[in-house]
């Protein structure tokens, strides 16, 4: 293995280098992200409103629009010292393989139990939710990292946890659910009885595997009509792009640490909490004109949001409970094809990134799952980690990336984010084995349907 | 969280830090672990007659009871870096959560693909393999950590790996399957008809889901019988604990490196790659008369090989066609009654450890398997790590002497080795949880079933 003098193979920051901070992109953004805004009256939510829903202190986070530094409290740095940080990793090996003079670093995020990055945000959900002495937090999940993430921070915390798992992931994942009970989560199967939406839409459809959407829905419900209960969400919101920054903070200090300047991040993108997190304080940079980046989100041809969405205002979940957010959107009622990446199939995207793509200071490609997954396994077999189907988007775009470098001889400096491990998994990566993948992309004609649902804004 | 000044949560060593030199505890001993002997002539096994079914450079550190310190070849140390330094944790979460004055330190060799310690001697063997110009290696699996790491250590360095695994553990672990796959291995259920032992049993005993026994015959039969093969095994030899010696320097060099002074080691034993590793050095000081330290081996209740085994030559297979080892050993003919922690399901026991236990150097305990997952759920909850069912004896056994310490109100430094995680074992989680999981304690009678079995030595 050829190594760079110096530069070891793998970089982990001191503890006392860990990020103290929060990093709130929104603070240099000239164009803000638009509001959320009430369903009933189009106009922005209040903090008052968002208070029904959200815990407090995470509401004013949401709101924030102007602190560029947010601290990160105590006991939340005691738990990211837990697993964190996370190492910044040299691909030397992947770049023999490939013979490519691209130089190739991955942050990789999968090194704690719940296998991603989602324990980011969801350590500081359950702090604030303590803190405002709650009794517990509500949540969906469909793959399962967010839901496996929550149950750990809140086994911490000793808060309880009630997850809506979308019915077929509850059956075709009984490992999940199992780590989930192993941390002390209730983990019920949605649609269920146990809220109102979800008895209505088993009487409207007897026998049906749910959806992420229904899975909201009856989460919110039972966290709002719960004395001393919240709803928390892994993705999408400010909020959890603001906790996630401490992915690009870590990274960042890791390349300054060795003199080492980044040309292009490259995440994969689904809400967008993960590419929101890792190139925020690269994007800081880019927006007051200190240095410059080329960001890429990737994202499933079978779920393009951003490749072949329309920017406008949409609901978040499929029940249309929730706030409208302004989005990348294939509309609330577009149904993704299956795809194995399941943190990648939501509808819309981060009303941040949005924002950063309408304004052209980030890229976005769509790809193929079985291209995916054979730059997954190209990926694991050289570097040694198993990677999700999720990361598997930004390393296939890495490796394309570097490619190219190998053909103009370019000495490009890659970095990507390795969100996770795909441990949970293997029934795809078996599909791909058996050479029983298929592709989807979806017709002008099926986009149609979900944009004929956006909300009238008149 | 408490924290010590000074003494960081997770103590990683610098890249320079690591081993550069594997230690042989062997060397310091006085008395030495007995020599394989030939079944036929009963006569220790010569190098050659060993190098027909292990490799050369493997053979010699397999009879070598001399050298302290062997060079790791850069190649397998640039290997270690992918995943190593693993980190020593300090369990300060369990600490507060159990209210004992003790100081518990925790080596966590789950941060690899494997999810095991596993890997510190695949790489080895795979290297040395290639090394010799074979074209691949053959070997066994049951719970399929040591198939994990070999298939991943073989694809590092493109050689061929043949996994026989039992049939029980393929139908049961179709994930474990195919994350080998993902590595490229070739995984055959065993028994099989690719071998003449495979068909013979499956002649006798049609319908059979194999036994571990059974699957190291097949894969010993197809490396001696085909061309540029070799077989190689992740436990029990002096070779494997020679390489897993990497877990106790690194671990040494941590505490040393903050001037902490270990009270007891503690492991968890099945075949000994693992708590062998780990001990090594530590032990070495002990031999020397350096230090003194205590060693626990803990094994479960339905496997007791140290804790109510017999000290003698016996068949490392069931099969009866490897070299006779002398060891603490329930009999080659031993059935293990089912037990969720399918690594420590051996009948024997490494002839380093046995001699070290033999001459009360070493303690063991066992426990039974509804205590190790109460307290490998109870670690989970608090400290973030979802634990191997094998690890967690090794838990179950620190938390233990973490309780008398509360009693006795001493402040014992506490050392112990968590080997993998438990990704894979969530039917025994689920088990557990739904209140369905019982314990097996052999009787006097069931024993004597195994030792009617052991050989004939005169």
């Amino acid at each position: 293995m050829k190594q760079e003098k110096n530069i070891p193979y793998k970089i982990y920051l001191e503890e006392q280098e860990m990020p103290q901070q929060w990093y709130n992109v929104r603070a240099d953004m000239k164009n803000k992200p638009a509001p959320l805004l009430n369903p009933g009256t189009l106009k922005p939510m209040t903090a008052e409103e968002l208070e029904g829903v959200f815990c407090k202190d995470l509401v004013a986070q949401e709101l924030d629009n102007d602190n560029a530094y947010i601290d990160i409290p105590q006991e939340i740095r005691d738990f990211y010292k837990m697993y964190r940080p996370s190492p910044l990793i040299r691909a030397y090996c992947l770049e023999e393989k490939m013979q490519t003079p691209a130089k190739i670093y991955y942050k990789f995020e999968g090194n704690n139990t719940s296998g991603s990055h989602k324990l980011n945000s969801a350590i500081a959900q359950a702090y604030y939710a303590k803190k405002q002495g709650l009794k517990g937090v509500t949540t969906e999940t469909g793959a399962g990292q967010w839901g496996t993430a929550l149950s750990m921070a809140c086994s911490y915390l000793d808060l309880d946890c009630q997850v809506y798992m979308v019915k077929c992931s509850y059956d075709q994942k009984p490992f999940r659910r199992e780590v989930m009970r192993t941390y002390g989560a209730k983990v019920t199967p949605s649609p269920s009885v146990t809220t109102e939406v979800g008895k209505k839409i088993l009487a409207e459809h007897p026998g049906t595997s749910g959806s992420l959407g229904c899975a909201i829905s009856e989460a919110v419900e039972q966290a709002t009509t719960h004395e001393g209960y919240r709803y928390v969400l892994g993705s999408v919101l400010n909020q959890v792009l603001l906790h996630q920054s401490v992915i690009g903070l870590e990274t960042k200090a890791a390349l300054d640490k060795y003199g080492i300047k980044a040309d292009m991040i490259i995440g994969c993108a689904g809400g967008g909490s993960n590419l929101g997190g890792l190139i925020s304080p690269f994007m800081g940079e880019k927006l007051r004109g200190e240095a410059d980046y080329q960001f890429i989100a990737v994202e499933p041809a079978s779920c393009p949001s951003l490749t072949r969405g329309r920017y406008a205002y949409d609901f978040c979940d499929t029940g249309k409970v929730c706030p409208l957010a302004k989005m990348y959107t294939l509309g609330s009622g577009f149904i993704p094809s299956p795809n194995h990446a399941g943190g990648l199939r939501y509808h819309g995207m981060s009303s941040v990134l949005s924002q950063l793509y309408e304004d052209g200071l980030m890229e976005a490609r769509s790809v193929e799952q079985t291209e995916v997954f054979k730059a997954a396994e190209e990926f694991a077999r050289v570097e040694g980690i198993l990677p999700a189907p999720e990361s598997s988007h930004a390393i296939k775009v890495a490796m394309d990336e570097a490619l190219k470098c190998k053909e103009t001889g370019e000495e490009k400096t890659i970095v990507f984010g390795l969100t996770g491990t795909g441990y949970f998994d293997m029934y795809a990566y078996e599909a791909f084995h058996d050479g029983k993948m298929e592709d989807y992309v979806p017709t002008d004609e099926d986009l149609a349907i979900g944009f004929a649902g956006l909300p009238d804004m008149k």
